[in-house]
């Protein structure tokens, strides 16, 4: 994935025709497509095969198994095309390692905090020893919210040159300057483009806001 | 599920005709069959449905995202007739909870430790937390591993008369005997199961071996 426009969109379409055309209007605006489980359940890992070829596709899906689970889940996803996997490091080193093996040179990421309620109890108290766990397991980066910028100045100092993605902008009421300007490589946006009426100009709006700061 | 033979086996296999004649060959025979994300993904979830004919299916996701995204993920897994569905306590009580609504009179097993190196990093020292979410989140059960019997009988104070499922039978090295002693309801066997020559004979010595203590 590379770092252009520092837009992630967080396409959480459930409906797989839908989600194509999204993928289809704005691969070339952002720098990736952010799916998860809910829609690649219903379409099948095609999805993922055929958005690949419209956009850099990451699967969040929050890999959080053994590590010989882990792997053999990774593989299915970097066969289909995808760039980029998100997995749990609360599951430990060895079954983030064996994401980052698996991926081969596609990009593993690690949740750090979260941020619905329920993630305060225990990613929150943990995020920095997750963030550990990215840098010395092998992943590409790690998963920080921006409705918190002041813990990604916590996190980029853990994970020095590491990728930091910020969820929460917009509808979560995250801003981008914000997350970007604490440390964030990109920001990941959900609802403000793929439920907008123009999806592509929503996404190059948000990415001129970017570049203005 | 039913508690009769108090046997579940863990059907880690990928080719979906050989996890399908398996699952028919001991669906009678065991209380369950837990299946993966390595099968769903590549078979699609159609197997699920084709599975839940044969047997009583768990699936085991480890389902570990938002609220939402969980409520999503588990509306497809009982929607396919899984009886059951494995989730991480780690994401906190919502997204338990978010589980335990969407799969109605099903079933929701929450993991405590795991027993995997990496295991003992996070989920091992927040295993008795994690039970205590599994209970207050109104989960079925939890999953604590027959590797460790005298952990079982802590985790078993906490959840009451919650299940407990126990991984680690067999070729992990944990004793069927020791796990049901020491508090678990149910087994969980893998290998020494979808492994043998005759599957469906392996787990009635296994069954027979339960019976007699």
């Amino acid at each position: 994935m590379r770092r252009r426009s520092r837009l992630i969109l967080a396409l959480d379409e459930t409906d797989p025709d839908k989600a194509l055309q999204i993928a289809e209007a704005v691969g070339d605006v952002v720098d990736g497509v952010k799916i998860n489980y809910p829609l690649a359940l219903s379409a099948g890992m095609g999805i993922v095969e055929e958005m690949s070829k419209k956009a850099s596709v990451i699967c969040d899906f929050k890999v959080a198994d053994i590590p010989n689970t882990n792997r053999l889940i990774v593989e299915q996803v970097r066969a289909k095309g995808a760039e980029g996997v998100i997995c749990h490091g609360f599951v430990g080193h060895d079954s983030v390692k064996a994401c980052a093996d698996a991926m081969g040179d596609g990009e593993v990421f690690v949740v750090t905090e979260m941020s619905h309620p329920g993630g305060m109890e225990f990613t929150q108290p943990n995020a920095e020893a997750l963030a550990r766990v990215a840098v010395e397991a092998g992943a590409t980066g790690v998963i920080a919210p921006a409705t918190r910028p002041e813990r990604i100045k916590v996190i980029r100092k853990i994970v020095g040159d590491l990728k930091i993605l910020s969820p929460g902008v917009g509808a979560q009421g995250g801003k981008a300057s914000d997350a970007l300007a604490a440390g964030a490589d990109y920001v990941i946006v959900g609802r403000a483009i793929y439920q907008a009426e123009e999806p592509r100009k929503a996404a190059e709006a948000l990415v001129e806001e970017i570049e203005n700061g």
